[in-house]
């Protein structure tokens, strides 16, 4: 079988976000450890992500969320930072009705790359990342991945102790 | 047949923008009479907009914008105005790659509804409206339209004097 | 505008075909002047048509079809001829809904190239031809066309004395 | 997790099969016990299976084939038995280009239900069975299965001894 998942594990860098949309309290890898973590980093004006890789991850946490696997989504917002605001991607998940906890990824203060994308050296949006039950990155993939190969990943890692 | 367009014809009041995209000088559609003019009115945080319409629009500029057909496409933002401003809406035409000229739907000054969308009656986004060679309003239709079905309606005014 | 239909117009063969389905009595071009006529040729082991072409047909006819609009399909079986029989036709039809009426092309009796596939020169499956109202072939088309574009040259023949 | 599993496990009748097509020699469950199996029942005219199923089933040969998971066609033939011959089948697999072994269901004789369908007890196609390395049943499926909901199923299965 051809496998996605990276070997041998990596860490998984804490998440540093400054807001979070979808959920009453902050959400960290720590605090998830146990679960399954997919992170899907996006951009509100990304086009890949709107059309292809955001609904993958509303469908996954409407599918998967209730048990051990937990979707979150994070705005890693590296360039028209003044038109991709909270206040606008507050508007834009209102509108596509996204469920999943997403959190705004923490802004440099320069206009550059922010925090957690930065520490996870993602090369762009979208970006898919998976985190077994143990807190280690076991994919962190730039681009849409086909949901057959994702699915068959997650699998994989729900199947884990 | 089953025509999609309106009889009799109405009037097509004029557009009202305050500014322009994709488009070195002004439009009106008193400089467009002669051409049949597709009037694409969407939001860019709106999904049906994003998904359906505004690709359509793209598409029928591309393969019919460079004769007698005119398409324009108007920001007509009713709702989440301190989001969806022309520097937001310049990034989305950016980041989208759209190439149809695009203008800013007159706000009202109070967070209502603009002033084109105000002046057609407009019922929301995405809605295309149709304008025959004489300037006159043959169709104003709320909703995602077919493409076989917008095709023929475009094709029988385009055979028209 | 970039016009699909040929020019000048060429004479438009009369369909010669074996057997019909989905009409109570046999058609001929002869007897549908006056309507704008879409000939879809397919053979129902074709991808591209079984996908494409096939379901564009459908929705022509759904469409269009109680008007001055004809959509005939033609089966020009030139291989696989052993099972792409009449029979398995019908099933095909029965299973997929189609309702718009379809001509057996008349097989030539040495398993090639059936009679009114010939008489177009068509090139294979999916083939669409447009005829006028004076019975004039506008269009001989290999390959599958986009909606818009059909819609608008098939508007544009529809508008015509 | 909401898992499309079943649970307890269930016995996998054994493939009783007439003929085969994309493979040298015959396959049997018992030769690839240790091996997931996906077992996708079909029938070239249900358009459900063109339409989704199949290329699924595909998708899954080309991405997973080469492993540990094995992806078998079952030709169920219910219905339209003097159509859905093996020669007519023969064609479909060559025109649509599938590469996965696909066995023909061993027909009853009687234009009946066929052998392996029956016990399977299959109620229509596409059906999708999901078959764990030591031969068990894990899911026996009427209809489609979205890519992520079999993709997770299929990690599940891969990740067992």
């Amino acid at each position: 079988m051809t496998s996605i998942l990276n070997s041998p594990p990596l860490p998984a860098p804490e998440l540093d976000v400054a807001q979070w949309l979808n959920t009453d309290e902050p959400l960290t890898l720590a605090k998830l450890r146990g679960k399954v973590v997919v992170l899907h980093a996006f951009q509100m004006l990304c086009p890949a992500c709107v059309k292809f890789a955001t609904p993958q991850a509303e469908e996954l946490h409407q599918r998967f969320g209730s048990g051990d696997l937990a979707v979150i989504g994070l705005h890693t917002v590296f360039e028209h930072h003044d038109v991709m605001t909270p206040a606008a991607l507050a508007a834009y998940v209102y509108e596509n009705r996204l469920r999943f906890p997403i959190g705004v990824d923490r802004p440099d203060g320069h206009g550059g790359i922010p925090a957690t994308m930065r520490a996870y050296a993602m090369e762009g949006t979208p970006t898919l990342v998976l985190i077994d039950r143990k807190g280690q990155m076991r994919l962190n993939h730039f681009g849409h991945l086909p949901d057959l190969a994702l699915g068959v990943a997650i699998g994989a890692l729900l199947a884990e102790d």
